[in-house]
């Protein structure tokens, strides 16, 4: 870390600088400069923030080094996480695909949606029983009754099953049917419910926030993990821009960026990210190619009637022609669905 | 509302679209365009979302006209909400002064925040008891003991109290010790907490986002308006831009913005929008004059010891100098202080 | 266009807006809502910016409907626009891509780089000679020396040229020189520019704003086209937001979206968007999966040395591998390269 | 400078990256950390973009100290500067008020704005001649007509005039006619442009760029002073954000910002970053009370006729209440009118 002085800090306040880095056990080097002097201090970045140096007087600014998260940083563990559920392994050279409805609507709906998943080739079956809506006039997510159809239709297809939590108490239903708990964009900061997640033990798909930096994402995994609970998946799912013409802007730079920063395994949301059901086949293919471990695609049954997002939601052709639009891609840049 | 059609859409594919809008009650009107057929339809913009029209075939976009919030709003209720809580009334000529340390840290920190407030003139205390952290190796807040404190805090001087709640457990905990319960700027799309805070009864002081937009967080004050709760005040604290010598970007256009749109009275936090003790007055005077109803101030009885946002945090000499030069800037604004 | 009119707006005011739309040849329709009266009207895009309605008594907002661009839509013209100049067919099935140093900065270094871009298979040259810098103090090009120098690089390998022009003095001078004039981000709404360029005919490779929206983009290029020159090339390169890690972010989703409102070829520049060396190859290979028409790549001959944009460089031989990754991925996307 | 090693980097690239360093001046000290070597160097920021020390193998990143801009900096000189022309001071404690039109349109409506200003009691005035606009579609402006009437009406009401240049042809017809050269805010990083308003020596007024961080529009005036010219005007004018409501999101904490880092006077438009009449007058008087030297405001004589930005322009009337309004707060903040 360096710490920057302000150019009429006095020596007294180069001093209790060092005084309070060293009390947490940072070694110290003070450089003196024509218009200012700097502190670089060598010790636990996690212990930064704590401190917060940039309170005391004479101090301008502070320049952490070191990134702030650990347990998910490569440079601690530097093999790439592969999380095993099932006969999936996500994280691995095979991609992992993960679709199906934005909402849990009814038992025939979910069923259909589940063997139009399998049809295709896909293993992992995703649908809302809880669902955020910006409106308190939308509809709100089938619950309980949503994740016991979620735990049939795994049964009668062997798929393994997504689906989003939102607070501590559907947490607690979810892990009695689910396989994959899911946090959402706009809980990626409910810091209680990313601990209530790393203590479930419980593989997390954690989305990334709607305006998130990479950074804040890897503080929130690393919150989940130092509960105990090293099984994170990362998604990147848009970030809000000022471009209108998509919904949120997709960052698919994050993909290889998190795969150099850490050892999680991350894959892309096309669907949410773009809004638009043209869209999400190319998003599609630029994630696979950019390195991505898997896919989560909103596909319905009928998208006509979808109860939500029914504008990005494939029909499950369209979601059978992207699999196969995704085979010889996955093969040329070594990987397999 | 407004559908507008894509150029090869067909004549059944307009029907569909009116059957669909005729079925809840809209009024349909189709007009023919050189290149398309647009379909203006009046009705209760509320359904909208549920009907998802942009997922039908034939349909290019969906162009809403009126304003997805109707609680909040001043269409609905034109005089503007005043919420009085002992001798305080936010929302009316007197501006509310909230002020205190970003967390409670201890019983002597708390009473000598609280003395200086009220002897600064301000008779609103706020002291964070449940901290949402970035990072999991920052200090966590003391939880009830902090509320606790609050409490007595008030007893001894009167001043009204203002603390957060991060989930279900917290707000039932501070709904027995605290004044007004704060919803932060990570929270103000969890939708579970709004209900729960709409139920409670208790004032709520509702934080933007941090990448809300004006519609979202008026949405979001639906949440709680719709569970039988009108007391709500709105907090601008910043938005996220890519500006990095701020914190955030404080959007003090959201305020007479806000005002025009709805009747719930909204306050300004200088100290979290730029980050920067030095930015805190100004940005307070402007907030003032933009026609703010009251302010979020940190202040600490030692900022450099705080254990939390010492750099934006006021000493009490400096919160005094503050009261002092907002004096003046009321009463040329017709306001009082 | 719709015109929605405020609540309170009256009978006048619906008459006066009307009368401004007939008057320049708009069909209108007034429909009476429960709280507002809203104006459709069918007519020309273009002209509605000149009414400026929203400046109208009792006009609330003005909800345009058609895209206000018009030579450089799908709409218009449906098929693809190809543009050939000397072997290279811009917009082809052939992956158009383009590589070279930031800066030309002397014989040696051109025509090194000249030799290792057509070595690997490229054919387009790039080189800046007028360099716009942030800082006054930073290298600023070599000039109308560096264009020459680029003649003579493409006399000597046969490669096509690209070159930023900056203003009409410029471009007077690379025309001379170049075969494709670039215009680059910041001077993306530098209309005396547009219209030079397009008054010049030549080939125009048209980059996108900081913080252009795609609408903005797709209007500066009808600046381009409406003087009479079709050859406009669209390079997606990143737009700004509040992440930090990359320069600026990709956003890729741009490409398809342009695809379907443009007929125009768009490539993507992986170098500048990222401003990370090891962000470039993946992002190259997502570029081209989402439908890229081709790639604007920066190598150098010798990184570490470069007088501008080292850091996110290849070397040749990166720049040759990345060749080689591209080969299999744009057979397995129908391109070839 | 601190230049942060990568983790795997070795001693050679330590030496390398000294040498460097050394080679242009600076003082280097090493830093061994745990993980990282560090190296601080003490130098003139000006070197380090053409060093360039980011591309050399083993650096994973390099953190400038130092502010990049220098003539710009109050660090360089203390004393805020104060432009004179004719009987108006730009910076001092009179608040500049600049009105008018957003284009010249016509000799009357000239002249019957510019008495309008006067009237109110302002002493500046504006009015575009050249008009950069998305669309090739709308109105460009009157050129030097345009400049001819407002030298004019200069003449017939002694207001100090402003006029935007958008190339350096329209620069050398304004210096002609104009007191002060204002720089648009797509044209606030055209280097070539900023720099013949540099070697002009007439004041100059320099709008934000759409999406410029504070530095990158002090840098931007860099390069002004950088030409011998010190008379710059700063104007924030809002930056692009993702909120729609209004067009663009006023940045007033860049106000007592720019007023710490620079030595520059600098006012804010309240009319082109909230795009809507009903904000400008709380917009203008929060601009004051965070400290702003004056303000740019568009008024028309007959708003609903005007040419361009005819929805936030305000009437002779609406302007002159606005004068009345800012009178007390003016003296509120220590500032007159």
């Amino acid at each position: 870390m360096v710490v920057v002085m302000q150019p009429q800090a006095g020596e007294e306040h180069v001093l209790e600088v060092e005084s309070r880095l060293t009390a947490v056990g940072f070694r110290t080097h003070v450089i003196y400069g024509v218009k200012r002097t700097v502190i670089a201090a060598v010790g636990d970045r996690r212990v930064i923030e704590s401190l917060d140096l940039e309170a005391l007087p004479g101090v301008e600014k502070v320049v952490p080094i070191m990134k702030p998260f650990k347990l998910a940083s490569r440079e601690v563990k530097e093999e790439s996480t592969v999380i095993k559920i099932k006969d999936v392994a996500i994280g691995a050279k095979e991609l992992s695909i993960i679709a199906g409805p934005c909402a849990v609507e009814s038992r025939d709906q979910l069923m259909e949606a589940a063997y139009a998943v399998r049809r295709a080739g896909a293993k992992l079956l995703r649908g809302g029983a809880f669902k955020p809506r910006t409106s308190p006039y939308s509809f709100q997510g089938m619950e309980e009754e949503g994740l016991k159809l979620l735990a049939e239709a795994s049964e009668l297809t062997g798929l393994v099953t997504v689906s989003e939590v939102v607070d501590e108490e559907s947490l607690e239903l979810a892990q009695k049917y689910i396989d994959i708990l899911q946090i959402g964009t706009r809980n990626m900061q409910n810091f209680r419910l990313l601990k209530a997640a790393g203590k479930s033990g419980k593989p997390v798909l954690l989305k990334r926030g709607l305006s998130a930096t990479v950074e804040e994402w890897l503080m929130a995994a690393e919150y989940i993990i130092a509960e105990g609970n090293p099984n994170v998946i990362l998604c990147e799912r848009g970030i809000r821009t000022y471009e209108p013409y998509t919904r949120n802007t997709l960052d698919l730079s994050a993909v290889p960026l998190v795969k150099g920063l850490s050892h999680l395994p991350i894959i892309v949301d096309p669907s949410h990210a773009t809004g638009k059901r043209d869209l999400v086949l190319p998003m599609a293919m630029a994630a696979v190619a950019a390195g991505a471990d898997g896919l989560l695609i909103e596909m319905h049954p009928d998208p006509a009637r979808a109860l939500c997002d029914g504008p990005q939601s494939l029909s499950p052709g369209e979601f059978a022609r992207l699999m196969e639009r995704l085979k010889p891609l996955a093969a040329a840049v070594n990987r397999s669905i």
